[in-house]
């Protein structure tokens, strides 16, 4: 039906009319005071969203520029850093590491499983020397539907010494995130998540630790340089001409966000994955990610059944029923599909969604009772 | 006036409700059949206003992010830049050059002044041993108003061989620049400007034998990435996450400027800006800019008269007149203002605007009489 398509997907993610139309206004001058003081409320409600007392920069750019600039304004060529990768974009961390230059090794586990604390403390007492500056790492991967144990992993590095620089792309705004109590050094975020605006923006905070590290590093890019935008957002203005609309949009989502309370969004979000789970498995399907306490509050990653292709599925909720899902990434292309509950979706929402996939996979034979699943993500609500 | 404002500046500028309207859509999946499909005919229309067949890349980023890409994918440290310097961002390249190891020498011209074809000739033929490898320039510098004899430096370029590096971003989809024809080898420009949309993308194109020293540089960044954006593009689709809306907002505003056609976007430009220095002058104001034959078609510098400030004349527009006109740049802050007619502007809001400067100015005290400014440019326009 037209106009009625509904994403359920990792990013982007359905946007509030009230968002939407403050993005449908005129652009105003990226110099004038009236920006100014709506990027000052932006940089405030960041500030409160990400929970800390340090300026979060806002860089006109999709999630991967933000992490990219986290590099260059801290990683020398030759440093050694320590990627834990889950996943394709834990894995990106150590891309973006080697381009720049730095001696980078891995720990690595299978899709489905999270970063065992113990492997990080065994791997990082063995570093006597200290010579790992960096532990780069992923909060929420979203290519899997698995949350790392942030708050634990971050206790580790920190008793280690090195800075931790995290990918929290899907989980600012969705999920518990503390920067500065727990004493992340580096986060990065992007606006089609959990901060419910289309693509286009990146979001980049720093511990004084990890300041005090930039301003030893020779950042080798002009674009994405930190030192230019705290400059720049003591003053309440950006280095470079601002993404104005979509920094409006954010302004009347930072609101809603406000509005709502983190604490409550942090419920929706593990009220309404954990009613899917429950639906997911009483329906006789499998989830990706077997273990409850890593299973991500904002994706569910969920395996086809035997003999029904992902593409399938796909096709089936989304000509029928409107309904936009995500496929696997990478090797697990076309054996999982991914359903996102990130941002502006509602408990009727996921309703709707998860009837829907009863519908689909009835009549792709998977030969489910009608209303299993439903019922069980009606219990999980109720 | 609510709602009235009216942005008379050299980017943000003016964006159609058409565009507005297809930006406040509900995001689709960067990855869906639906985006890849705006994409193409993006693409397909972004090289048709640039007037090249190569691809165009297009960043989720601001002009200067485009221009930072040009440099990493291109220039390898040690290489030698020549940097052709107008004003502020043309200066901007060689700081971006310089960051990235390059050797830059500069030649530098006064404000609202033009380089001179006979002085790069002369520079590059004593460069026996081709020593240069890139030259950098500005087609249209936003910070003084003055348009380069772009055709006539490419020339004097191909001729020595060096690459040449053009930022177009105040000029692409407002004046002539023929990429292919005139043999540019890189082009870069943004949304906000010629293409009628809010800030938030920025453009690149290359020639085959730019992409040839590409392939030979050793790019430090995995964000700005030509590889990438080559093999996504030429399967309608984009590395990262794009920014969704405001492409579908280009996809609109493309489509817009197809309907009025180049040559009439072109004339528009001319004829608006035309206009408006004949108004200046007999108003008894002085364009920055003396000869007519280098000044900007799209924007237009004007020196503050004594004893009346540049943030007084603005003041007064806004106040008043809901214009927002622009200050000038680094030395010139204070000492201009500069009056845009970047994109969708039409002869009806500069006929407002040249009224209300001569309102502003005629309460500042300057003594002019009234009529005379919009006199002129009626007759410009007739």
């Amino acid at each position: 039906m037209k106009d009625k398509q509904f994403l359920m997907i990792p990013g982007p993610t359905p946007v509030p009319e009230t968002v939407l139309l403050a993005m449908a206004r005129q652009p105003i001058g990226h110099r004038s005071k009236e920006f100014s003081a709506a990027l000052r409320e932006v940089f405030e409600n960041l500030k409160w969203v990400f929970g800390t007392k340090q300026e979060v920069f806002i860089f006109s750019a999709s999630g991967t520029g933000a992490m990219e600039a986290a590099i260059y304004n801290l990683v020398n060529p030759g440093d050694k850093v320590l990627s834990l990768a889950m996943g394709v974009f834990g894995e990106r961390w150590a891309k973006i590491a080697e381009m720049r230059g730095a001696i980078v090794e891995r720990i690595t586990v299978p899709a489905g499983y999270a970063i065992n604390p113990e492997v990080l403390k065994e791997k990082l007492a063995q570093d006597k020397n200290k010579e790992i500056k960096f532990v780069t790492l992923t909060h929420n991967e979203t290519s899997t539907g698995v949350t790392n144990p942030l708050k634990e992993l971050i206790e580790i590095i920190k008793e280690h010494g090195a800075l931790s620089v995290v990918d929290a792309i899907t989980s600012v705004g969705a999920m518990p995130l503390k920067t500065d109590e727990w004493g992340v050094d580096v986060v990065v975020s992007g606006s089609q998540k959990g901060f419910m605006i289309p693509p286009g923006l990146a979001f980049l905070t720093c511990s004084e630790k990890a300041w005090k590290v930039h301003e030893n590093c020779k950042n080798p890019s002009f674009y994405f340089n930190l030192a230019a935008h705290k400059k720049n957002a003591l003053q309440d203005t950006t280095p470079y001409t601002a993404a104005v609309n979509l920094i409006l949009g954010l302004q009347e989502s930072l609101k809603m966000m406000k509005e709502e309370g983190l604490e409550n969004i942090y419920a929706r979000h593990a009220k309404i994955s954990g009613g899917l789970r429950a639906a997911v498995k009483a329906m006789g399907l499998k989830p990706l990610v077997e273990d409850d306490a890593i299973a991500s509050k904002a994706i569910t990653s969920i395996l086809a059944p035997q003999n029904i292709t992902v593409a399938d599925i796909r096709k089936g909720l989304k000509d029928d029923f409107d309904i936009v899902v995500a496929d696997g990434q990478g090797e697990l292309k076309g054996k999982i599909f991914r359903i996102g509950n990130l941002g502006f979706v509602s408990e009727r929402d996921m309703i709707g969604t998860v009837g829907a996939l009863e519908l689909t996979l009835n009549k792709l034979g998977f030969g489910n009772e009608l209303g299993k699943g439903t019922g069980a993500l009606l219990k999980s609500f109720s």
